[in-house]
């Protein structure tokens, strides 16, 4: 297939939230620490045991679970699913880039956290090994094309290219974009050629 | 553009059910008739001020609007991000074929309906007047490939042309499919031309 540059595993990002310390403990309790469930693909990343209740104005999405490790920013990253049960207008962003994006009240077993803003639906993008994208002629921020196949394939444009040494060769995308093409973890997905891209005038 | 054919306002099913007669009755009580709440897009379909409750083996849908008229079949569509609530497995299918799909129980303020099967999820399609799928060359059943502009853009391909002197210029989508790609009511989208489609080796 000369359309195809490389093919790439996917990892389907349910709703979560990443917390700061200082949140971590209003939430809950002085001294907390996380406890982690399980490994994800990106190295040092883990599903904590922990999980919150976000409030909106119009809604509530409970049992939402804590990424780990701690950050320097609280941030929620839902759907645009999720956004309408909440009643919140959250923009597509990439993580930490919080400008202008809506707050929400995040409830744990010990204390109430209010935040300001950190509402974010989260940008798709693919995890790439330094070497890799030196492999492929791909660097940090480079936008790319992606196709899915099957009966609900279809073509994702403007597929933001995140390059750095701890990364996993990994294309992230939220359940609305999973479940608009049945896409599962560990699927496999194909970024197609500069070429390929150009020959329909998308952004490659 | 001589890449686009023609371009079409879309519309997002949000999840429903199409009832019978028999089922109406025994949900909503003999001799119940549905009311309109409003006309939808489609000739002659709207949708009833009328709801009822979904339940699945993981879960329930409640308030799930009845559309009309009466059907000579009961069909429940939901989206797969619903289809993970209810616990069923539904296929992606065409209005009426329901060979191999789940059931579910359907609870009303008057009775509860067991459906052997019955749930999909609606294969995305276009609503096309005869007389513009004439001027375009395309007919019933044909596939097109349609392209989503903005930030979270996208390209569907596989799109099911259907045709009918009944019917109005409407791309149908589920709510995960335009939450994908931040798709509302009335936007417009792009139907590509066969030749801009095979450029990529795109089923046209």
């Amino acid at each position: 297939m000369q359309n195809i540059l490389l093919e790439v595993p996917v990892g389907v990002s349910g709703r979560h939230v990443h917390l700061t310390r200082e949140h971590l403990q209003t939430l809950f309790g002085p001294g907390y620490e996380l406890t982690k469930l399980r490994d994800v693909v990106q190295p040092g990343q883990f599903a904590a045991k922990e999980t919150v209740t976000i409030v909106g104005p119009k809604g509530v999405l409970e049992k939402v679970r804590v990424l780990g490790p701690l950050r320097s920013y609280t941030q929620v990253e839902i759907s645009r699913t999720d956004s309408f049960k909440l009643g919140v207008n959250p923009p597509i962003r990439d993580s930490g880039d919080h400008e202008g994006s809506p707050g929400c009240v995040l409830v744990g077993p010990a204390g109430v956290v209010t935040l300001k803003q950190g509402v974010i639906i989260a940008l798709r993008h693919i995890h790439m090994h330094t070497d890799e994208a030196k492999r492929y002629g791909l660097k940090d921020k480079d936008l790319v094309t992606v196709q899915v196949g099957g009966e609900r394939g279809l073509i994702f444009t403007n597929v933001l290219v995140r390059v750095n040494p701890n990364f996993r060769l990994e294309f992230h995308v939220d359940t609305d974009e999973a479940n608009a093409c049945l896409l599962n973890n560990n699927d496999m997905v194909q970024v197609l050629t500069p070429a390929a891209a150009e020959a329909l005038g998308l952004v490659s």
